[in-house]
């Protein structure tokens, strides 16, 4: 009774429908209930099948991460899209923004004066039609600038003509054990300390914006205490969580989802089978290596991924075409050509890998969709 | 004088023609100086453009890791290919190699009694087109079986109809500092074992078949010492490197290329730029992160890659569109916008995440290639 689909050839990239669909639902109930607008994240599905059943659900628009991906998803429909990302503006980026923000309402992550300059030289007189978003470093330390910073940058994309909408900032430190509810109240505190150095200088926000699946959840609950609730859960306006439409292995250790949350597998083989030796570990391999799950490993993850139906195993190395799974003594090893459920540990690299994903539900084969913004990085 | 062509949109794969085309000239020349067939692993480059200048240079067929992947390079005109994987033959694969196995002359790996059986099975009176090469574990302790248990597997490939031709081994243990002369001597060893126990028990061997990048060179050298020595060079007929076409970041680590033999970069804007203070570090942000460079990051790397022109920075941490990179006190940081090129960790993943690579030299974009197998995982 193999919950992979007879016509699945191995490896290959299952999205469980009814689970998808519960996820998507239950994020949107969610932040509904706390009067957050939803703006998902699209880089982590890239498709339009997904992207219009969280507009259904009540998403506001989508977050995407390149100017590529903001014209798939305009292509399909979309007509409120964030590019959550500092841009380099440069002619032809101009362009196909100038193209894009007639249909669209379009918005851009800014972070320095510079950038902000470069973009309102290239767009011209389209600036107007852009909102500038300024990105807020909370603590994550990549790109974004500090609380202080906020006013100069917002200044210099006023003064090229862009439209100041509001602030955003990724609490990408919230992916760790014991960090979400960390990540979710420095995320509060520097979005909130920005909001008022931008009203005092006379900027009105219509956009405070942050969020990531791990910390989406708790902004604004008991879970996050002290300053942060000083600053109060009205400091974001919106959030723009990605991976929790299909959950992935981190999330999963992180305990932020469950195994029954989990919307995307990995179908796979058993293609090399050995009991162990003094010198090397009982094991399987399967033929899913890096080039579908991706190769994301962050240093407090047990291993590559996990199996669904095997939580005691655990992916000890994985190379393209290969994941070496080490088997606990006293639990049977599966035989070889038995199918097996891997799951991903950041499914947003491993959904990037495959051109369409099989669409599954009740064990049956229902559908395909294709990845339609893969590889769309520029 | 960027060496960036102005037409390229940041992030992009370049490939400097003149770096590759030296490349796939020194490894053939160094093999065929040692008597050793040169059978280079396709799934490096997944282009047909790069692939025939290897067959130009005296490859006398090439490597894959995937039926798909066979399918795309017989398309384009390969007469002999090796699938250098256990592969798990069911009715849709073994149609799909009885239709390759016509014009093409194909090898496949395999590593288990069991898998022979279901190759035998659904292969039927095909099977005889098709050569049965019994995958050895050298010490990688992946896939592969001792050499002690060669025969069996090849006994179970016989009866099941396969033309069992020879052995091969994947040493990828030696992709770590100070291994690659050790991996090459298990290696060596390995299938020199094996070989002895198959030839006594009446196999005729034609491929005895090893080697990556950091291995091939060595293969049959000074560097090697002790009991491979015994067992010579001629325990191995060809060598299946792939990474040596391109280099990466990994390679130059361990010291088998230098930076002027690395012949992909990845082209990436600076868009994001911070002096450091107490809490954060001096660094800078390009817009190449783990979907484009991939995420690879051994534990011995000093980073997800380098900067080609800036040996001293560390890409500290990659996420998926950004490259967050530590700079040195000391050493001025790049401004906003300006272009820097990045040299992937493991570049078989990198030049997998793009439909098409930028063809630059001396400084011009002279072509576009599509990677015409990529995604073909199965």
């Amino acid at each position: 009774m193999s919950l992979i689909p007879v016509e699945i050839d191995t490896p290959d990239i299952m999205v469980e429908l009814g689970v998808l669909e519960r996820n998507i639902e239950r994020m949107a109930a969610a932040l509904r209930a706390k009067g957050l607008r939803l703006r998902p994240h699209a880089k982590t599905h890239k498709m339009p099948e997904i992207a219009a059943r969280q507009l259904a659900a009540g998403a506001v628009g989508l977050t995407v991460a390149t100017i590529g991906e903001a014209e798939v998803f305009a292509e399909h429909g979309a007509t409120d899209l964030f590019i959550a990302y500092p841009l380099w503006i440069g002619p032809r980026q101009a362009e196909r923004l100038r193209r894009l923000a007639g249909p669209v309402r379009i918005a851009i992550g800014v972070d320095s004066v510079e950038a902000a300059e470069a973009a309102g030289r290239h767009l011209g007189s389209a600036a107007g039609d852009i909102e500038a978003v300024v990105e807020i470093d909370s603590g994550h330390h990549r790109s974004g600038v500090r609380p202080e910073q906020a006013v100069a940058v917002a200044r210099a994309a006023a003064g090229a003509g862009l439209r100041v909408g509001g602030l955003f900032t990724f609490p990408g430190h919230g992916y760790a054990p014991g960090m979400p509810a960390k990540a979710a109240e420095e995320e509060q505190q520097a979005l909130g300390r920005a909001a008022e150095l931008l009203a005092a200088a006379g900027f009105e926000l219509t956009r405070v914006s942050g969020g990531s699946t791990p910390t989406a959840e708790l902004t604004g609950t008991a879970e996050l205490t002290g300053a942060a609730e000083q600053a109060g859960p009205s400091a974001l306006t919106e959030v723009r969580p990605g991976v929790y439409v299909f959950g992935d292995a981190q999330q999963l250790e992180l305990g932020r989802c469950t195994a029954a949350d989990i919307a995307l597998t990995v179908a796979a083989t058993v293609v090399s089978r050995h009991e162990g030796n003094d010198a090397t570990p009982r094991r399987l391999v399967l033929d899913a290596g890096s080039k579908v799950l991706g190769g994301d490993r962050p240093a407090w993850a047990t291993g590559y991924g996990r199996l669904m139906d095997h939580p005691e195993a655990r992916i000890t190395a994985l190379s393209e075409h290969h994941a070496t799974v080490v088997w606990p003594e006293g639990v049977d090893l599966p035989a070889l050509g038995e199918r097996l459920r891997v799951i991903p540990n950041h499914v947003c690299v491993a959904v990037n890998l495959v051109d369409d994903v099989a669409v599954v539900s009740e064990g049956r084969l229902v559908d395909r969709w294709r990845v339609a913004a893969r590889g769309r990085n520029s």
